[in-house]
């Protein structure tokens, strides 16, 4: 799990972004995000795109895990609540997994457990060894 | 168009990330992104929270531009092609509007006009007047 | 349950590829489809909308036990494994509710327990009691 | 064109159900579907289902009309507008296209050319010969 941590640490955007993965193993993996006046829109809210940001990172921790580079091919994501403060978390889980081919749910969280937003991955899952592998 | 684009301005996660909105109208809008180290992955090719950033901005410019607040309630993304230098464009283009609900195509483009991602977002029209409005 | 159960036998395009409703409780549903020559594509597998049609109804029926009309908005469906012969089941499950809007997942599976496909729902909910409450 | 729509003629779920393909290319087809009450579901309109497998027929068609078998991954689909009467018309455009993967918008309308559903298909391009190539 030390060499995934490590290199998903060289996530520049997510690096930036205040993002940062506390959990990972094959299929599996969660991130975290300190809410700062940096990640909010014009409504005073966390932008949409730093919920994004936060399950995708989760979701290609996930994917990735396998030791095999997978890469992102639709998302859903669907916003369930407006939240300003507080840190966020981001759990992602596999539903389904073949050889060219895998998906994944992230649930994104409060402090207080409430749902913000529910996301859905399909990865394709290329022949090439993950760069930490 | 002159207070829109100002109250843009003020999405804190979209100027700190970069993302400018460049056209906004009714039902359009334009945003762009001029990519630097701080928007990539690990694989040093643009993070998905980046494209979608990018493009989730155009989404909220054009649902919004209308005069009262829209709420994004769905997102669908298809990542189409990586990529890891030059400028990113998004386009925001409306497909349907009622009182309660809008719906929107985004296509991301880089300077060749090839299409990086493309991203269908569902609004919730709420009746609360918009604050540039 | 009853009411709601002959309500939804009303569903004639349901009904008319061999679909039924099981059970049902606010926010939860399930629904059969035994595979016959009729759900097949040109390949001979069952065709992606049958698999949809049966995972729309489980979630037609969970989002409107809660007694008030409600209306899909979005789906996003993954296509996780063909499938030929046999019976579907399709499980509904509540993500999320609040006056205006709730979100569903729905697995399909295959007598194995095998994943079939992934459907998530996103419904508008009116103000309208249901014709069955 | 006239091998591919007899292949189609063979979708045993879109006969079962009215629905017909018409056109046909590589990367674009057109379906339609004329409403029956075997088309309703228990508030009286067209059900998802059938709005689905509309689109999917002329998804499945552009993204096989290719010559090689291309199955769906993931589709997300946005209700617009209920209907109860008339005819439907599936018009499927191709976004993007390589080796692995390609993404269609498949518009649904009515006569009057009403917008009822947007369709986003994502295929996996096998490399397998389709039957009637």
């Amino acid at each position: 799990m030390e060499k995934i941590l490590a290199y998903f640490k060289n996530d520049a955007f997510a690096a930036h972004n205040n993002i940062r993965l506390v959990e990972v193993a094959p299929g599996t993996a969660t991130a975290t995000m300190e809410i700062t006046a940096n990640h909010l829109n014009s409504l005073g809210t966390v932008q949409g795109g730093a919920i994004f940001t936060l399950a995708d990172l989760a979701f290609a921790a996930a994917s990735n895990a396998h030791g095999t580079v997978a890469v992102a091919l639709n998302v859903s994501i669907n916003f369930l609540k407006a939240v300003g403060v507080g840190t966020l978390y981001a759990n992602a889980t596999e539903n389904s997994i073949n050889p060219k081919v895998a998906t994944y749910t992230v649930r994104v969280t409060n402090e207080k457990d409430e749902l913000i937003a529910t996301f859905e991955g399909l990865a394709y899952r290329k022949k090439d060894k993950a760069p930490f592998a």
